[in-house]
């Protein structure tokens, strides 16, 4: 974070000649590094809280490294890589030190211990539909939440569910992943006070429509505190949940 | 029923010219009264079971007449008339007695007293439910099976449903209807030993499209025992309960 | 709150034959009357630190009154009556004291002064989403929450966004409405660090498909903070946005 | 079933500290097992008259061999393991007996001798209907049905079915599998007195949209007695078609 | 047919400027009447045997009679009006003689008595089909074909068309209407050994989706001699099976 | 044509206890052969007037042979295999003598020379559509039509299309074969008097949602002598085809 | 266009203060009016060459005055109001002179000569398709074009637009406006050497679902230079023809 | 250009038989060759502007190189060979030149140095869609337009769009490619006079259902200059963008 634009700018508020409010205004809008197939964006973590994240599926292992290596010089660390084959986590990681999750299909790169804060849950409704659920537990992880995975708790067998509530009840924000009918978000949405981020997966046949029934589903839970994210799309809700997690009291 | 080509056929039987088995099978397939927009199916009972019902949604109140008509010369009760608006109801009571049920939006013509056996449960997820579930309930109710009513008992307040175990446990067939994500189907069908057949209900708005979101989620259900019918079609699904509930025991 | 059921738990609490810990567990699970059309769920806001909000489309008049008055006898106030119409309003008032926001179709019945805390924006791409955008901020409101609206802020025109964005940087949360192509939910999701619920709405026409163009876009917003909710669904938006404003600090 | 949880209670129950009847509630509720990846359901047979079938796709045979193992330990038999890969049987085959059925990618596991009673029917339009008609009977066989297969009977051809109404007659359930055009279940349904299990497959091309177009014909029939299940869910449909047979006579 | 360009057309052939093979070239391609809003096509029954047809739905009842003015104007005769609304017909019947077909909204212009040929068979899946079928059924007759109608004789009681094979057999041409399954095509194209043009009908609820599940059904129809025309197609329906069967032999 | 059944009936016939009327009937609905996995249907060329073609996609090789044996005892020659691919013709082809045409992916088994009258068209937009139009030209003359091939002569180049004027007026049915936006078949519709078979393909990318976009094109088609056949199916355009050249002249 | 920010940003640039570039980057950005409901954007003249329209839709009487009034005090003039009812336009025009387009459903308000340049064309394929079509070309009046109207040209009678070919070849820029199979877009498209903008219409029934086969026929043209706005997007079409139009030549 | 046909033609004007504008006309309409499997059409040039572009996509190496041969014939050059694979590239590059362009996967055939003249911009969301944008360059430039390319522009960091306004305030024409939402055509849309030619890619996953969300988004873009092409056609874009770019001023 020491390019010459931003010390430019910063000279002139030490000057007088920028009011801080208005330097903080450019400083969310304009940095960003343009390496011809990607603008990396330097500032995102002042202006979201959260550095840039790496969706590598459809990039070269060029590219990721690229970008990686763009990121790495303005001191970035623990960078997520998102939809990262194994294939191309071996290409890149010759390069750059970086923790693979296999079932998640995450990488983080430039690893780095971070603490761990408050509590977000990620449900399953089924075995199958672990891989989405590890993908929003290690987001979550990375980015500094503290996560209890509750697995194969699907409404067709009630019981499992009910026998948690308590650590249900502990959550600040619950991730429910779940194929075929999706109904967990509903049930798990009537049983909490927190927010709950339901993840439809692609996992059934016939109807389920690669995740479509699922989805619908979700959308029209009866219980109010649900939102959805794409099909499979647990990146998303563990970036959610960990956003939540981390809201601040009001002062 | 005794049009001439059943009696001939009979005394065929009598004088040994036909043989009983034959003449059933003959009897399964021949009989039915062609009165010109319709072909009103006489022998249905024999081979099914339940005498014809009239879906009387796009019929004129003439064509109901009609048929009606025909039936009643063959001494049928009891007779079904299902999507019959309350004004169809008005312009064919005038001719012949009829019961009308107005949330189930189901006339039973020619009503004579029968005896109801058995235990069919018909649950719904919400109050916007209960038309269908009413359809469902009288055509079950006038088939001959007893009926309990268990409504609003959605899925984002589980608990609702959990105190009514034993009531499910005694069922021989339930009927699940719900609109929304229809996640009733698959927690019932989770808790209990007997079928369920699930409706989806066109309740809702935006994704539910209609129901096709409960269709879908009901089609995917994770629990075992749930065969599905069409949207807002609780006289398809009293009617196969009911067909459940009065199954013999193997011999 | 002071049902036979609950003070006969509440005595066995004092005599110590109920621990505390299983009362609480009790009391989430349990309690709710049942007035025949419908189950109220009086305890709901032990559970879910929100008393139940009565989804009004395609309840009448008479059931809706019903639920009321057994949640009024239950003490409870600032009762959300969603997707209410001005008739079922007219027909309901005079029975009790009810707020009628014309333009979201909420009711607030047996209303109350109430303190608001927080910040959320409620924000829309054009004129047209307006009613769904009232209906988020009506209920983020009454649930407690400061709302600032922003409305007519969408993409083809840029710059009425971005000479706010100091306004979107202090909230806690924010709903984004937009109809047609849906874009705005990612343009903000990508200047701020609060959750982003997008919502939605049905206007718009030929291949909008009733908002379904606006939601696919939102389920494929390429900014990380976003989740959905249905079309439409401006209420529950308001829901979730006023749970994470008042999400407290991690101890 | 001899796991601590379960013989307190039951000693509870001897003592009378519990009466039965709340000592079977809490069977049905309480057990299962939790091997991490999956929650494994012992007193399904108690709740649900079959114990746990194990649903192969997707799941690791390690995975599968875990649930085996926590089965096995209750004393389970005749385990249905279905969409079992061939790969998938080899792999687990090491460590359990198992029966494989080629047609029907289902295993049963632990087998042992069973009674088979009453009569279902398993139909198909097509020869290429097979595979799922078998994954049908199989399931129905093993839960401890009588099962007579009518193959490629399909609609375009309707004197092969008419030629076998004695057959269809005598069931005490049908399944009916069909691709394309799906209007066997419709065909039967007009003909017989006992439930038709439809099950719409994804044979076909084009327009058939892989089963999509036999599941709404199915969904649509004219004939009452017909329920659909999921595309190519052979296996919910022998499920249905056993609960139905032997279903025992009202006392 | 005696305008001016046909006129010199007609002489240049006389006086042999222009063969006659280039003659009926010309008269394919060339002559048809602007009148702003429609292009009167006058030689259309040159080039495909039946003059041109008027699709009245969303013309005003200004532009049908300038249409139907300017056909009259060249001698036309029998001009067949779809989609002619009551209210329509009554504004246009005023200035041209029309024969008016209620149910199958077709209006029959400057009527004359026409021979009719060969036996096209128009059947029905229900009582409600039959709007559709009278459609084709006048398009047909009106176009000089004879008729044979054949309404409700639905798969669900496949009886009523099996005593029927004899007339089937007939015909040289069959147009199948059906809504809901649409099953009705497949039958009846598996018995004859004519072309069946199949016509899905809107009829239904939930799951037929205004006549989609039908048109699935008989696009994938597993009888090899059917063609399926738009949902609610009777005229197009009726114009091919005319077409068929007057199709003349082979020289 | 020999099996026992057959032989009683017609010695029936001969000693005068059957009429021959009726046993026309009988042979139309009773015989095939029913080899387990399939009903050889040898009647269906009394019934039908063309002998059962096989559909060979979804059989195995061992599935194809038994049934040809079966039509082979028969005496059927000229049996349609269609959608055979390579290496089921070269499994099969060892027992009995087939033609194999490539581009269609039809076989002829036991082929035998047969003459050919009339004309059926077959034209395609482009190239790629080549083998569809091929299934339904290799179709049209192995069961006796003459077929002229035009392809390449989609709309985007008229001209290609008009300069053949002459050889599509001199067609008895034409076969309109198009992919992408599947308007060759209203243009040629609109050219011609005899009917125009359309067969969208799946050929396209994109919206063209694998034939979806050709075949709404196809039944939205404007001009009136056009029906439709399923996405791909030249095989049922080329036997309807041949179906309507060779129907005979009215007697 | 004289508000105090402009003037101030003017009289910086006349001081020196700011560059002109960046003042000319500081209109394009800045300027609208915040009028509560609605942003008016009143610079989109200097960024976009056209000043704001006001889509009527969805917006009342009260908001368009209001927008207007704002657009009035900046000197705008032949505003265009699309979407505008004849009640809204009743409303409005008490206040404002506007001309209205009944067809079109478009009012200009506070209209004045301007002149016309270039050419385009609007064709359409049938005579439903009209309004649709005159939207499109009051539109690209309005904005200064010479508009060419070619009704009722569609494709099955290719011949009525052959015979225009000159008119089509002088085009600049082509509106192709068509319901049903949509194959206007693509046959004009394969014509001519400008750029062609087609516009699905929702005319039609069954299976045209309101202008979506249509809109995938256009989509996937067979002809290049082919792009497609919206189903029934007359103003879009109109907007995008006048900016090709008017395209100046290449200095 | 010098077949017989045409020569003979050419004659006819050079001795007063045919009128140049006749000679005109008769250009348009009739010249290509037929090679059995295709129809060059080698008077496009005079038609339309620009010479046949070969879609190589389903057609064999010969059949490519037939209609180069044929085309070369003629003395066409740069001849754009669009969806070409590499391997379809090396099988042909044998007998023709041809410069392949990896990304974008076209090839330009007897390539030739060309003239580029004004400004296309090119711009894309993501990294991803970077192969769709080059589909789009290759060809707008092959055709002789500049091309400024802008990838990784999306709307999650928008601030990297806006400092780039000057450059896309200077284009003739704008090609917009995006995935995902697809938003990125309606911010353009919003700050630029020109028009802008939206192309949805099938990049993302779950609910972007292969390019589906982005289509439909940028069919409803709220700016006003957008249309659309099919997704994934950067070839369609880029040819209507030179088309555009290279339109002449009025004179």
């Amino acid at each position: 974070m020491n390019d010459p634009e931003t010390l430019a700018l910063l000279e002139a508020v030490k000057s007088g000649a920028v009011e801080p409010s208005e330097a903080i205004r450019r400083l969310k809008l304009m940095p960003f590094e343009d390496i011809g197939y990607a603008n990396v964006d330097h500032h995102r973590s002042i202006r979201q809280g959260v550095q840039e994240v790496i969706f590598a599926q459809g990039k070269t292992p060029e590219q990721i490294k690229g970008i990686l290596a763009s990121m790495a010089k303005h001191g970035d660390k623990n960078i997520l890589l998102t939809r990262l084959s194994r294939e191309a986590y071996l290409a890149v990681c010759t390069e750059f030190p970086i923790e693979y999750h296999d079932d998640a299909h995450i990488g983080v790169a430039l690893p780095s211990a971070a603490e761990r804060v408050g509590c977000v849950v990620v449900a399953t409704g089924g075995t199958s539909d672990i891989p989405v659920a590890e993908e929003a537990a290690v987001t979550a992880e990375t980015l500094g939440s503290n996560v209890v995975k509750m697995y194969d708790v699907g409404v067709s067998g009630i019981h499992r569910l009910m026998s948690r509530l308590d650590i249900l009840s502990s959550a600040r924000a619950i991730v429910a992943v779940a194929g075929m009918e999706g109904a967990l978000a509903s049930v798990i949405g009537g049983l909490v006070s927190c927010p709950v981020i339901a993840v439809p997966t692609s996992i059934g046949y016939g109807a389920s429509f690669g995740g479509v029934a699922a989805l619908l589903s979700m959308l029209n839970s009866c219980a109010s505190g649900v939102s959805v994210v794409n099909i499979d799309n647990g990146f998303g809700a563990g970036y959610i949940a960990n956003m939540i997690n981390k809201t601040e009291g009001i002062q």
